[in-house]
């Protein structure tokens, strides 16, 4: 592992928890006296919600797109991190002239219940203990992401969402939002994602919560308390991670065999290949961004996804009488939700006679092609938000 | 992690490394003062090469087969395995009748150098420290491994081998033979290999290289000095790895998203998904039978392997004026050595004119399937190998 100055690190460490405590960005506070009812059956509350909104909302609040973040993404979509100070992870789809156009539509993105940028997760404050939340934060659920997400949406006076629109759990929010709230959603985009997370993913999540609480810096979760972080524990998961966002062919067009800025293989473990240095840095910069137990809880929650279950093992009934326009892709290099996977979701919305488009992207860069300058993508996302609409009579 | 009994535990370690200095099977001790030169320019010696062999070596020596073993295979191909007392790890394969059949052939197989059954390798004592190697040991690799293994035939007085068989890095060295020691092979039988790791294997070790060592129970290497064991880390790089063993139609037929003997989810971090606690068992018995050096060290090999670059970035090269005869095999499923990368051995092969059949077995069970019960497998070699035997006029 890439071991920085001590002192860099404590200080990145404070800046990031004081982040995830008192966010940069707007929050929505759900009071006490209201709490979520989470589908553990706990009560939750109160619950601070951060989000970033982007745009205008128009007088009749008919224009209005919740982007649902991925595992370890934000609610900065197309502003700077506060803390990295990278531009916004969805810069190429969302801005004024972009895909998803900030001069048409008011954009929302929350970060997610259990995130660690500021909405309430392990990281914050347990107002019964005044102490981190640690391991005791509630397990949580999509379905209990997307009930934060009700709460602000009604704070902000929107009956209906024109869109809702994400990529990987991004996408599992969209689908979890059309099934249970079909009245609020005009038009959903579920990208590269899946009704239920597969047995091999739940297997590489696993491998990453192993390896995070192997960590003894981890401390049985009480880390933040005790001034500690499990660097190389989360490290190594967000590697591991990190090579099911790629495919084989993006890996091999990047690096190949090529080796470091070296001659020839020095017979040692030093990072020799290329692909090896990159996924350290992956691992260590990660590392200064985000919340090891955000990533133990928000990888439980992917993993007890299951829409089907949740209506008698059968997709389509979670989409029975369903009015949305879904626009359904996904991307032939994807292994981690494959085609077969947004297959299933438009068989089950074909089967409740829904109004559903479907696009599989030609592309060669994994399942982070959603992320990516993927020129087929955005005329998708475009070219079915326009129609969209038009039908929902939006002014251009 | 489960955890074990701190002194089952103990004693677990101490049999292990016992195994490693002083093996339970046959070996061969090449003489410090032929040492052997080793691919990094270092010479190695003395090398204790540990072996088992099964079946007869006729008058002739003209009926002996290498089997190679991989990554965390070992010697004991057809009889149960000293530690865990479970039977060898190819008996489907290997046996009296069976289609390596011992009735008819001497069966040779040895501990890979760097292995840790009893071959030399990082758990053996440095005679110049009279301490365990540990990183100490030098980086070998695939050719540094066969070269143990000629020392071995030649021990035995076998001029040429009539074959040699391998998966996986067994077939490795399967093809690092047949380029080599091209007249010391009459037949051999790489199956689910490459003639180079590719990027996404070299990333998918680099993450189980890395969760060993950030285990700081493995102590830069020297956890043997100390009476300590990477059990974590090691687990964490053993599950990671396993998941690359199976397809992932594998991994849904055999777990789903069934839950563990538990009625509904448990809204915590307990193994609820049986895909979790069977991973975690495979993890957690890994450590009981294999060293945390000799992971890193033989992943390394295999990271290093590329037959072409070694033959002027020509793999055809490789194989030029070969008599030898090449029945190359893949699975369907295998995304760890697709099929594709069989055939890039087999255009090799076929570009000068060599002796070569191939055969891409259809089957659900990933890289697996080359230790598994596989008739197509097994009718493959049985045939190649009678026929082969015919050619070199063995006795039925």
């Amino acid at each position: 592992m890439n071991t920085a100055n001590p002192r860099d690190f404590k200080a990145a460490t404070d800046t990031r928890v004081l982040e995830a405590i008192n966010p940069s960005s707007e929050y929505f506070d759900i009071p006490e006296h209201e709490p979520l009812r989470l589908d553990g059956n706990q009560l939750l509350g109160p619950v601070r919600v951060a989000y970033q909104t982007y745009g205008t909302l128009n007088a009749a609040k008919s224009n209005a797109i919740l982007i649902c973040h991925a595992l370890t993404g934000d609610q900065y979509v197309a502003s700077p991190h506060p803390l990295t100070k990278k531009p916004g992870w969805w810069e190429v789809m969302v801005g004024p002239g972009k895909p998803i156009d900030t001069n048409r539509f008011f954009i929302i993105c929350t970060n997610i219940l259990g995130g660690c940028m500021g909405s309430t997760g392990p990281a914050s404050i347990n107002p019964k203990t005044g102490k981190h939340w640690g391991l005791d934060f509630p397990v949580f659920t999509i379905g209990d992401m997307v009930k934060a997400q009700v709460r602000l949406i009604d704070h902000l006076g929107i009956d209906q969402l024109f869109a809702v629109v994400g990529g990987s759990m991004g996408g599992m929010q969209v689908l979890e939002w059309a099934a249970r709230y079909k009245d609020r959603v005009f038009a959903a985009v579920p990208i590269a994602t899946a009704a239920w997370h597969s047995s091999q993913n739940i297997a590489f999540h696993e491998v990453g919560r192993q390896a995070v609480m192997a960590d003894p810096e981890w401390a049985g979760g009480r880390y933040l308390e005790l001034g500690k972080v499990p660097r190389n524990g989360l490290a190594v998961a967000r590697m591991a991670a990190h090579i099911t966002y790629l495919s084989e062919e993006a890996l091999h067009r990047k690096f190949g065999r090529n080796l470091q800025e070296i001659s020839a293989k020095s017979f040692s473990f030093n990072a020799d290949f290329q692909v090896e240095s990159y996924l350290r840095y992956q691992g260590s910069t990660f590392v200064d961004r985000f919340d090891a137990n955000s990533y133990l809880f928000i990888t439980r929650a992917m993993d007890y996804f299951d829409l089907a279950a949740e209506y008698g093992d059968v997709l389509a009934n979670a989409f029975k009488g369903t009015k949305t326009r879904f626009c359904v892709v996904s991307f032939t290099s994807d292994w981690l939700y494959p085609t077969r996977e947004s297959r299933e979701i438009v068989h089950a919305l074909n089967a409740v006679a829904a109004n559903v488009s479907f696009v599989e992207i030609e592309s060669d860069k994994g399942h982070d092609a959603f992320l990516l300058d993927e020129p087929e993508l955005f005329a998708t996302v475009r070219g079915f938000l326009n129609a969209a609409a038009e039908r929902r009579g939006l002014k251009r």
